[in-house]
Order: structure tokens, then sequence, then C-alpha cells
């Protein structure tokens, strides 16, 4: 059985502006692939209404569960939550759950529940809420889109809340050699390889440093022996690592 | 006149694993940003080609320009310039003008120029090459869209060849301002500064330091006049940056 696919929407201009270098896409993969489900697609858009709505409602049909980031506090430019409602068609206002969840948080902090905070506790309809350990605004879940922060820290909370309640498939066993031979060297045996080895997926990944080129390869599959087999293969033809 | 727009395609498997984390959306975002070309979408798909070809398809006739990174090395799972001809409906084949340049390039080096790296002479009809400083096997332009390599050494050469063929808007101006508040307090005069200053775009990125909230605002826009008035009375509202 193939695993559970996803894909990721990162929300934010700063990403596109080149101001803010994305870290979130990086842990969400990485926590993804360790229980076996498999991140097809990543999309950024900007804080553009219609590229929100229209990217949720394509990958949530595309792929069995989304996981955004971004746009989800309490300024002018966060739109996400209303996106989200918009793409499943139901309202959205503040919601009593998420209101007690902050009001409790703000009044044990001896500060002020704004009304400007109060845009946090708007959740749309049917959602679930993800907890935020961070800083309590909470983030949500409708059907099969998973809506979260997208300060890293708060991400990286939320998804945490969220990975106990995910069905994950067969984690991909990995092993990879490192051959001090470029691609253009590498590429024929590999393709023998590949071609031997259909179950699995071959990755070369090329690197250079100090002038000379070298090649990682990567070899994953549901089935432990077959990777070292094949990586035993590899380090028979590139004994050394190639050196 | 608004400003040209852009997306970018990231290709491979090892982004979407989390083995690698990307580093040429940033690069690129930076570059466009400064000469005035507004990056609207980044996508990221795995080496399969149905994905590839409709994200090029869809991609090339919204935006003005695309631009590529990934899967043009000489390795089985390098499909990205076979996908492209197909997007465009053209053949593929060695072209002689990529033959050349990279077989001169192997006899000065006293290497050999295999089938394997062959491959990296394909270059779908019509296309132009785009010049590679660092390892000799080109990139290509097709119409809108610019196909360049994923290590990010040679995606930055590629970018330079590429960007002064490129027409680029109004750069935008863009001034930060930091105040060591959270958001649940800056939001409110922030709105009110964006419903004044609506042909500004107005940022708020919250950060977390040593367990205390504070928030980043930057303003962007072409007049900068406009900008410094801005953040003059934003200045004004939070001196001494709030503190």
């Amino acid at each position: 059985m193939p695993n559970p696919t996803a894909a990721m929407l990162v929300i934010g201009d700063e990403i596109l502006s080149g101001r803010t270098r994305d870290a979130n896409m990086y842990h969400l993969a990485n926590e993804l692939t360790k229980i076996g489900i498999d991140l097809k697609e990543v999309r950024v858009v900007s804080d553009d209404k219609d590229a929100i709505v229209s990217a949720i409602q394509s990958l949530k049909q595309e792929f069995d569960s989304v996981f955004t980031s971004g746009g989800i506090g309490p300024t002018h430019d966060d739109i996400t939550a209303d996106c989200v409602a918009q793409a499943f068609g139901v309202s959205i206002d503040v919601r009593q759950d998420a209101y007690d969840v902050m009001a409790a948080h703000y009044i044990a902090q001896g500060s002020e529940f704004t009304e400007t905070r109060m845009r946090m506790a708007r959740i749309p309809d049917t959602a679930t809420l993800i907890e935020n350990p961070v800083s309590v605004a909470p983030g949500f879940k409708i059907e099969n889109v998973h809506v979260m922060a997208g300060v890293p820290k708060i991400f990286e909370a939320m998804v945490a809340s969220v990975l106990p309640t995910l069905i994950g498939g067969a984690p991909l066993k990995s092993q990879t050699y490192r051959i001090e031979r470029g691609e253009g060297i590498v590429a024929a045996p590999l393709r023998t390889l590949a071609e031997k080895y259909t179950d699995l997926s071959i990755g070369s990944y090329p690197f250079q440093k100090d002038g000379a080129f070298g090649t990682n390869i990567v070899i994953r599959g549901a089935d432990e022996t077959g990777v070292s087999a094949a990586i035993a293969e590899l380090m028979a033809i590139f004994p050394n690592n190639g050196v």
C-alpha cells in the first residue's frame, strides 16, 4: 500500500520577497518523512486572498492531508483563517472554545485580551483546535487541512501537537554513500542499479568541495534488506568512496 | 504600471524528504526583488514527470516568467529537460551548440565526454542556452521559462547569467522598524496606518527572543517619501522601539 500523501502551503510575502528564509518546510518535511507520510508538493503564496483560497482548494483535493504555515496572527495582513473558511464554504467568527483558552491565558498573565488579540479566536465552523503551547492562540484543523502559525517556534510546537493524530505509512529506510567523483562518472553504473532495483528510490546529489566534484547517493525503500544490497553493490563499484 | 510577475519551480525529492534544505528560493527571491520583479509563487515538486509537466504548464501561463531549479544533471532521475520539452510540445535531443561548448570544456580538461555527460547536452528545440560558468553544462530558456541547475553554486551563477536579460519594474523601497512589543499590542495602530497609506504594503513579522515577544514592521512601496512618512508615524506611536 502506498504511503499517505501530503502537501504544504506556506503563506507570506516575507518569504517571496526574500526578507525571511523559510524554515518550516524543512522541519515539516523531516517530521513527515519519519512517520511515513510522503510530502509531495509545497507551495509558497503571498498574503493574497485569491491565491490562498485557490491553493487550498486545489491541494486539499489532490493530497491526503495539507499543512499550512503563516497568516494566523492578529494583524491586518493575517487572512489565512478567513481564506480557509471561504475555501470550505463555512462561516467564521470568534469561537467560544478558542476565546476561553485565550482569555484564561491573558488573565493569568495579567495582560489585556484586546479586540485585536480576539481576532486570533476567529475559527471556521466545524474546525477543531490545534494546541499552541508557546503563545496560546490556537491553530485549527478542518477536514484534511491543518492550519498553523508561521513563527518557527510556534509552527514546530503545533506540528508536535498534530503528529500523534496522523496515520503514517511505512517509514522509508535510507542509506547514503558518498562518492568522490562527479555525477558524469557515477551516472552510468547508477542507472544500471536503478534498473535492477526498481522498488528502490535511488537519488544522486552532486556537490562541490574545494574545487572537486563529488556525489552523494541516497538509496531509499521500505525494505531495509534491499537498500543494504543495493548499497553493497555500489560500494563494490566505487570502493573506498571512489577516491 | 504593476511590476512583472514571476514564479519559481523547485524540482527534487531531496527537498521534500527533508534531506536537503533549499537555498535557491531565498537567493532568487532576493535577486528578483532587487530588480522589481514580484515573485508571486513558489512550488516544490518531486522528480515526477506528471507533477513537473503540469506545474510548468500552469505557471508559464499564469506568470510573466518562470524559473526552475534542479533535475538537469546527467543521472537517471534528472528529467526536467524532457518534462519542459513535453510541456511546450517540442522535441528534445542532443543539440550541437550545447554539445560544442561541453566538448571543448572536457577536451581542455583532459577528461572524457562520456555518453552520460552527453545527456546534459539534450536541449529542447527552440530553446536558447543559459551559460554555466561553474561546470559548463548549460541551462536553457524556452519562451518565458528559465531552466537552471539545482546545485546552489551553479544555480546562482546561472541566475547571474539570466538577470541582465530580464526587464524589471520599480524596485520597492523598504524600511523596517523593530518594536519590542507583541503583535497583540501593535496590530491596532498598524491597521489604522494601513488604512491611511493604501499604496504601501505594511507587513508585520512577530519574533520571540529570550522569552519576550517583539514585532518587526516592514513598510514597502515604490515611493520612498511615503514609506518614510509612514515609518515616522509608527516611530511616534512607539518611540524608542516601544521599550
